[in-house]
């Protein structure tokens, strides 16, 4: 194993440029930290680069010893590897992985698209819980949050590796065309028509969740055909977005039952 | 206005005290932070014992002047009350509110119980949720995190002063009564019987929720006399709890409606 001592050494500078969302999609790589989030990434046959590790061999054995025997690993300085953490307790280890190239494969029925989400840690939640609920892709509009920011893949716990993210672009030509091949745009808000357990979710659809302040965005209102909105029978103003995007996603799976 | 320079007052030290989950218990009282929180409290009827400011006050007449003309307020030295608050931009405004003292009337139909939650954000985003769907009241088993606290205070956005918050002892005893009187207690584990959607809530019901590692304990499985699971078709590990309990809330609202 190569001990990596050096603030200067190569590898380590080129890494540590993927702490930005810019530095991340010039190489379409990010970082990945602490062990059970890198098990999750082999286990779903995610490509590791390499890993930087600091510490004892042994727990890299006990941990990751049956994935690794193929992945380039770098001994580096605990103070180094600390810097390209963002946890308050980091694990001493850090993989950086390829970002998945995906195109759209249009086979599903089932997609959530997020319109300019803006936490990363409601982001992370939302995508957790479209894997659970069996979406088979989350849409990404144009000013979103960064899927690879580290708050959102830590919210992920690992579902990030096992569902299609797409990034659309500024004239939504992804929702456009799954529109044009039947689907369903389903908008949520405040003002919906409709409660949205009252709605028809079967079929092809896509349920779409607005940014925490303003909504849906306007563009994506006008080309949803249902409107619907999460009731609050006990008068609370509004819901947290994962949690209005979560419950309507689980009415889908109870209808699709 | 009386202002106060020195961090050895009196009442700014007794004040520093409700910090502490012991502090706050032992006088009942807490420390709520920010503008619109405080807005909130006044509104909801909760009883704002004294207010401390450091800024312009204009804008404290702005946000709250038509609700403090009996309010006692105290001038606080900058400094000193950053170190009441907990966010990272403190808007120079705290009150100490008194807890409500809460018997549970038995009269309502639709309970949540957390058992033994740790997380205060988890809390939080749930004592919100349960609030928006008509929730009659939380109750939260001995060994769940402290309501009081100020994450959690701050995730349930206000509607903390509007739903019943119950402590219930280290036997359950409010829970027993409840099932006494014909409350149906349904738990909820990734083992359960039936998916969530497929048992009738509808009627009396106690929803309850385990913490975040290790679900519900079994002292309140056994009490449970239906057991329900959300199910995951898309293959996710796990939910978040706050995400798990909101379905199932929602669920009841559909059952109802």
């Amino acid at each position: 194993m190569i001990f990596i001592e050096s603030k200067d050494n190569t590898l380590y500078k080129e890494t540590k440029k993927l702490k930005d969302r810019k530095g991340r999609n010039k190489i379409s790589k990010y970082i990945i930290e602490g062990f059970r989030l890198i098990e999750e990434a082999f286990k779903a046959g995610v490509s590791v680069d390499y890993i930087f590790f600091s510490g004892e061999v042994e727990k890299l054995n006990e941990y990751l010893g049956k994935y690794i025997n193929k992945t380039k690993i770098y001994g580096l300085r605990d103070d180094l590897l600390r810097e390209l953490c963002s946890t308050e307790k980091p694990q001493g280890i850090v993989a950086v992985v390829g970002m998945k190239k995906l195109d759209i494969s249009f086979e599903g029925s089932f997609y959530l698209l997020c319109d300019k989400l803006q936490d990363p840690g409601n982001l992370g939640t939302i995508i957790r819980t479209a894997h659970a609920a069996g979406v088979d892709g989350v849409i990404l509009t144009k000013g979103s949050v960064d899927v690879y920011n580290d708050k959102t893949i830590r919210s992920t716990m690992g579902s990030l590796f096992h569902i299609p993210i797409i990034n659309d672009d500024e004239n939504n030509s992804i929702t456009k065309k799954l529109i044009d091949r039947g689907f369903s745009l389903v908008s949520t808000s405040l003002e919906g028509d409709k409660d949205f357990f009252k709605e028809d979710l079967t079929g092809k659809i896509i349920i779409s969740v607005g940014n925490e302040g303003n909504g849906v965005s306007e563009e994506i209102y006008n080309l949803s055909d249902k409107k619907v909105k999460v009731p609050m029978p006990g008068g609370a103003e509004s819901l947290n977005v994962a949690i209005a995007t979560s419950v309507i996603l689980y009415e889908k799976v109870r209808q699709n039952s």
